[in-house]
């Protein structure tokens, strides 16, 4: 039985870029299950539409269907509990709970921000018209507006890294020792820019990016390897 | 054999109001470890030499001396690991970590900027120039400077719970449904609030507000009972 993981794709279907299924690919590396990643572009509903709503990560685990990056999580961690665990127990999921709340509530927007130019820039030509369409509504600016200030977007992310950064000054991981889902919440926005920017998001002696070098070489190196528009 | 903890005090010796002694005193009450809280004040550092340094919390239990708060969680953790757990594992843990880090790097501030005139106004005299001249020094301008703006600072504190919010609107606690380290780390700044000061720092509607009254309540009520400010 394979897993199919929907995944949002560029005009170079093997371009990945998604922070969400990025999430959810680590989670699947940590798993150890293999699985058909299946590129999929902003436009195709019809394609996910069996998932009941229209945005990617959409996993399909035999009769199962699973939407939402974090609703993924949870169910593989349920139904595969004897791989390597996601969340280390219910209190460590409540953990990550958080470590995504405060992520996606802070830090994520200044990636946003530095990368919405680029992406635009990598889309198949049918989603471009789209994905303008609906981030400038959202942005109440032009894409062009949105990237238009990449060194203060660039400070704004270091500054809300700080809760993050004082604990990797200590340790290799937000999860301890070795990675868990808690460490993939964060890192899946770092794989965002690294598919789509050549720019670099973090200084060289950061903590944080020593740990992003950490999980670009975890699971055998499979994000390293994932096509992107950063230069290693 | 007693525990001893050794707690931050007013003038009136039962008013315990340090967001940091709070943190271990609900670690304790969860545990449901019997402990005497012996009353500190800032001056007193001749009391705490033994411990190495000069601030509270500081634990004692038989021959162990543990100061910091977090040290004292990790401690009972360890040593008293029949009783119900603080973190609820390894992952847990490093959960809790984070949410301390969070919090200690962002919404604290906001606390501590309301606060400051007030702690001043209850301290003991031989304690008032001590914490004047070394808060002062440490803000850069004066106490009643640092609390001139509570509606503002109310204002940061609000937009910085943001993370801790989401999480509240769907579960009872960050740690689910039951209280644990997590929920304690930012509690005990909410403690700080109630023991010096009358203002409400929470809307009535606030997720958050109906977390604070479920955490006055647990542990059969003994945050609700401690010496404070706030009315009822």
């Amino acid at each position: 039985m394979t897993i199919t993981l929907y995944e949002l794709a560029g005009a170079d279907a093997e371009r990945r870029f998604s922070p969400f299924v990025w999430r959810s690919r680590m989670a699947l590396l940590h798993k150890g299950l293999a699985y058909e990643g299946r590129p999929w572009r902003f436009t195709e509903k019809e394609a996910i539409a069996f998932s009941g709503q229209g945005k990617v990560p959409v996993l399909v685990d035999g009769d199962a269907t699973v939407a939402d990056s974090w609703e993924i999580a949870c169910y593989l961690e349920t139904v595969y509990p004897d791989r390597p665990s996601l969340f280390g127990g219910e209190a460590g999921r409540e953990g990550a709970r958080f470590v995504q709340s405060w992520f996606d509530m802070t830090a994520i927007r200044f990636v946003a921000q530095i990368v919405m130019a680029d992406v635009h820039a990598v889309l198949h030509e049918d989603d471009k018209d789209y994905f303008r369409t609906t981030r400038e509504e959202r942005f109440g600016k032009t894409l062009e507006e949105v990237s238009g200030d990449p060194a203060g977007a660039r400070a704004g992310l270091t500054q809300a890294l700080a809760p993050m950064r004082a604990i990797l000054k200590t340790q290799p991981y937000l999860a301890g020792d070795a990675p868990n889902y808690m460490d993939y919440i964060p890192f899946g926005a770092f794989m965002w820019a690294r598919c789509v920017s050549p720019l670099k998001l973090l200084e060289a002696d950061d903590p944080v990016e020593a740990w992003r070098q950490r999980l670009l070489d975890a699971h055998d190196g499979a994000a390293r390897r994932a096509t992107c528009s950063e230069a290693d």
